[in-house]
């Protein structure tokens, strides 16, 4: 019997109302197109995504929408290859981005804080030069700045991750195909503290610069400039607000715009691409406990999924990584009797918690933070917990309000997880090991079990790249 | 070029220190001896398994032990088949034990805290009968009371979990071929509230009854009546607490023996078996939010797939399934400058946090209980805390002191967050995906995303009873 028959004859499968569609994208099923190797590698980043992270995002994505994630749809048919990933760094069983993206991107483990640098000082060359001195088109694209660990991980050497304004400027020389996300704040000369003008630095050496979602929209496909686009300050909006928000939908393209236009873009050079995409702003919303944010900024890293995955269905020479660098939080759907209602309610939130706080301000009564937090997701609050996040605004002044870290974010996620039964195990990355999944060419070498750093080199044995490099 | 190859050829892999050893035991890696059905099947379940908490105890062993968990080493050396599966009962997103065995053993999904009836009363028949009548022998060892959810969801109906009494009752009359675990209270006469000496029953009806390690070791392994053994009351003690306790490691056998016992005792029959193992005091333990408890208990899991596929790799015709019912408290170990050392600490834990606060007294000075925690796991927690602590012993009866539930399990777990960068979501059970995997004859058919209730029909068709039934 085959495998796809043993669940087709199963009366029980079939019977249960649970069982979900059986085929993706409503398409019959059909295997992928195999190939020794892969021309194009999609490297797909949750960052920060704990399992409970990915559960949550699929049954929400099913209770709401009728079906599974394109993530989960992938197994269900039995088309991807799976494994479990030991994430650790060279300093610690629990990594953060910029170590995580080092042992994918430089194929060694490196201490917490650096890109691609040893213990020694050493450098380990980033897979996305070797790739492009291969003769492939290379690019990132993340919902958080472009310049931030785990894109830079793949692309250059820095002793800090938090040297974006040089990270910023080594892109300039490097001259990658594709670069998308936010981080205005690294280029604006405006904004930088050196005043340097990068956006006209990168104009002027002949990249496509592009700043707001009508600009990607109109970037030429075909275009073979190097495309820059940054699109917000600091990290894009949590795809929640944004879909909330006409403005910012108008300005601001989804994780699956980026990926798309990308993929048209780096797809016109012969010797094939590699690309990473990062949903980057998941981890933000687990640092926060913030689960609106969590489950739709999933879902936006699972509809850019849906992209890759259309792309390479249709490219067939094509390998799609799937996975995250690390756990965070470990958020849960937890036991109780309204556990199946309090979570149903997320399938109606409008905005995050995120939105909710930094909307508030000192001068707030009672009665607008309780609003705020229904408007936002149909909860609710007490008004002594009102009156206890309002606790956290008194003596704030209005620019220290805009730091993340002075908001009752954790006093909010404790409140909330009475009526959504979403419990968090922390405000920081976990050392658990993750999901990884790879579709398509070059897929059949994946073990089930595989430590981060070990990827780098399979990626460039994947492509045929290892022995010109 | 070869699955095992692509990492044996791998320098990066082979040069790093946290590299882990490739074989299993140290024998060569051969691939397991496949066939078309299982003769037998072992079905492994570590009750109340999050991710976090398989991460933790792998990374345990590995740290402590020098190799992986057995359960990793199937995986790091390709040699078994993985799904991620979905938990949910007929009531909820997040199951409870009953339910999710139920889903198991009736092949439906059933409300949780019943065992195979459907909302209309019906019921499923468990497999366990399905296999007995197909001629196999069948049983359950366990660390928890062999009524319990997990085991009895396997072989009886029963409205409510809670009717252990009653349950133990049904094994007389199933006389299943090897049944051992705890819940002395529900077969002694002392203690039965209908005072049935049901012992003494199964004696009667020419079961071989055994109450201690050595009436488990000394039983005849080629035995052919049904094999009883209750070896404590309720849960069996944690394998932390027994190992640092002579008189418990005489008296008490580790799941690895039972299982080992049970596989000698079943084997001999030429039809076949089906055996399940549960590390049911995991679930306890996460409950807890106990770290020394949970992480030492998954090691006695571990040791007892090891036993299974050692058995599997000897006999040739096996399928082992390796999967959890839910997670539970979604644990992990959590970010920050100490987070390797914290952990390191419970490499010489010696006993759980049970034992711990069971032998605090209402009496106890803020010395004695300090002592106390750190004499169990390293840690020299504050007078304040100490204090703590005794604040919930005030009061209570000594009668009243022994009920898990009035203890400061929560209150100690916060303590020691702070030493072991252990945290918890929660202390009941998540909806999050679990793992799962095959090893063996009969594994090829597992598509990578299963539901709970799937499996019924797996193991019916893996073995070729499905026609017979």
């Amino acid at each position: 019997m085959k495998r796809r028959d043993f669940f087709r004859n199963s009366a029980l499968a079939a019977g249960t109302a649970l069982a979900g569609p059986m085929d993706l994208f409503g398409k019959p099923i059909v295997g992928p197109r195999q190939a020794d190797r892969a021309k194009n590698i999609i490297f797909m980043v949750s960052d920060g995504m704990s399992l409970g992270t990915l559960t949550m995002a699929d049954e929400l994505r099913f209770r709401k929408e009728g079906f599974q994630s394109h993530w989960m749809s992938l197994y269900r048919g039995g088309l991807a290859k799976r494994a479990v990933m030991e994430t650790a760094s060279a300093s610690s069983l629990v990594t953060d981005s910029a170590a995580a993206s080092s042992s994918w991107g430089g194929g060694r483990r490196v201490a917490n804080g650096s890109l691609n640098v040893n213990a020694d000082g050493s450098f380990n060359k980033p897979i996305w030069q070797k790739f492009k001195a291969a003769g492939k088109a290379v690019g990132c694209v993340t919902t958080v700045p472009i310049t931030h660990a785990t894109p830079a991980g793949f692309c250059v050497n820095s002793n800090s991750r938090d040297d974006q304004p040089r990270i910023a400027e080594t892109y300039l020389d490097l001259r990658f195909d594709v670069m998308m996300g936010g981080g205005t704040e690294f280029f604006d000369g405006g904004q930088r503290k050196d005043k340097t003008d990068l956006f006209g630095k990168f104009i002027e050496r002949g990249f496509d610069v592009v700043r707001d979602r009508d600009g990607l929209l109109s970037a030429d496909p075909a275009g073979i400039a190097p495309l820059l686009g940054v699109f917000h300050g600091d990290g894009l909006p949590f795809a929640l607000d944004r879909d909330s928000d006409p403005e910012l939908r108008r300005r601001i393209p989804s994780l699956a715009e980026m990926t798309s236009t990308a993929l048209k873009r780096l797809s016109a050079n012969s010797e094939g691409f590699a690309l990473q995409v990062e949903g980057g702003k998941v981890d933000w919303a687990a640092h926060a406990n913030d689960a609106p944010a969590l489950l739709y900024d999933q879902l936006a890293f699972d509809d850019a999924v849906a992209a890759a995955i259309d792309f390479a269905d249709r490219d067939g020479n094509t390998l799609i990584i799937i996975t995250t660098d690390h756990g965070n939080a470990n958020p849960g759907l937890f036991y109780g009797s309204k556990a199946d209602a309090n979570f149903d309610r997320l399938q109606t939130a409008r905005h995050t918690n995120h939105w909710v706080l930094n909307g508030i301000t000192p001068r707030s009564t009672v009665a607008q933070v309780i609003e705020r937090i229904e408007a936002a997701c149909g909860v609710a609050i007490q008004p002594e917990d009102a009156g206890e996040l309002l606790k956290h605004y008194r003596g704030a002044d209005e620019a220290g309000l805009y730091n993340p870290r002075n908001l009752p974010f954790r006093a909010l996620a404790g409140m909330l997880e009475r009526h959504l039964s979403v419990g968090w195990g922390s405000m920081d990355h976990s050392g658990d090991f993750v999901e990884l999944a790879m579709y398509g060419s070059g897929s059949g070498e994946l073990m089930p079990f595989v430590r981060n750093f070990e990827l780098h080199d399979y990626m460039l044995r994947a492509t045929g790249v290892l022995t010109t490099v």
